[in-house]
């Protein structure tokens, strides 16, 4: 097994940590699953991620895809890295079901020295068809990973 | 000129379509400027659109260029279409400055009859570098825009 | 099974579509497998897809995923149809291994009336890691598919 | 003047460097304009570039931009530099007219120590409406630039 291919950090590891570094916003997030390169996050759909019309914003996808790839990312590297989004492209392909919770699966397709490179796909609760799908570069600052 | 070059909407009437339509997000907009396929829009920065550190987050980033590229393909093709982001590509490349409100330079380049193509200059008020860029697609429902 | 989840075309068809329409860049192509929403194509590398040191360029593999997503869209949708790619996000993520031929994974996230969405992971022949990944969406003139 | 914001090659030096290390592409190009953080390249289009119908093909319209990218990198940070594409993001707009070359303006809008961020956009000769868009971002090897 490659060196990163280990977990450094645990669901309850990664959620204290959320907690402590974005309390505005770590109460909409729940990691469902976790694993080396991969992981799933929940955004617990409330009144103010809705667009007119009852489905999620734009907004509130985008920003489950970037808190997901973030904490994938850390559980890899650990949480003393300062990882930032350089880049997000994401397509929106279908109205998110109204009042059920989005998911995000995330899988990371490079770790490197410099740059983590991901993917997402999100689908409404108990439903197939992806809703939107996102790719994500990340950069880390140097010294916090050993390989490449 | 075109068809298509001729402004539908003022900024008045922009605004007042913002604040009908997303009443929870309208507040935290300004529409600085406004002309034939380009428009300016200023997100008013408050507690809740930073991260820790002071910086304005990711997804207050994305919001303020999908919004804008809403308004600007809105202020072209009328109040009555119902455009949808269908892509956005965003990079990040620099930290906004704190305590500054942050400025979206919108051009359309396309306004097709069924796409909508454009991108966003992302500035800190009151600097010039770029703190990020994104190019956003949208999807115009049929029999809307006649011009191609 | 929903409508557009049966294949419209066979190997060997799409196979002869490309040798009658591309007749400058089949020979390069090779359909490795074929599904509903889904195609693997095979790019044999030779030398004018090399940059100096032996690597596949990166317009060569933007070729791949580009051909390997036209032809998943056509398998679904049938050669009369006229589709264009309108948008591609590629992440280069490792140096293509010298001296093997490189494969596109392609899966159909959405096949909409007037867009069709998917993604491309990209493998030297052979090995693991990806090499890149893509994202695609197509235009499909009007009234060649019925689905949504 | 920031330290990054002078010219360290002149047109010929990096027309010369592109002769060298391109030899197979680089007949292709011409650099049309160049300054500090811009430049404009043209595409001299020949038959092996085209689709059916005589419009230039998606792959070489890429490759332009890549091409024009990795050159305005270069003539900001010196030849031995060893800068690799990382993401590519590219919107077909319009077709290219029949007949005319194509030419990219090349910005870059960042230029920092690991990472340089540009855009391009990419007309016919003798044409204002875009043809296709592109932001680009490049990986530099460390230790080649000291500005951030």
């Amino acid at each position: 097994m490659k060196p990163q291919m280990t977990l450094k950090m645990t669901r309850s590891e990664l959620t204290e940590f959320m907690a402590r570094e974005f309390p505005q916003v770590s109460d909409d997030f729940v990691i469902d699953e976790l694993g080396p390169m991969r992981l799933s996050l929940r955004l617990k759909v409330r009144e103010l991620h809705l667009r007119p019309g009852g489905t999620v914003s734009g907004p509130a996808l985008f920003a489950l895809a970037d808190v997901g790839m973030y904490l994938a990312v850390l559980a890899m590297i650990g949480p003393e890295a300062l990882a930032v989004t350089t880049n997000c492209s994401i397509d929106f392909m279908r109205k998110p079901q109204a009042g059920v919770d989005v998911i995000a699966d995330l899988r990371l397709l490079k770790l490197g020295r410099v740059l983590a490179v991901g993917d997402a796909l999100i689908r409404s609760d108990g439903h197939e068809a992806p809703v939107a799908r996102a790719s994500l570069t990340y950069s880390i600052p140097q010294g916090k990973v050993q390989a490449g």
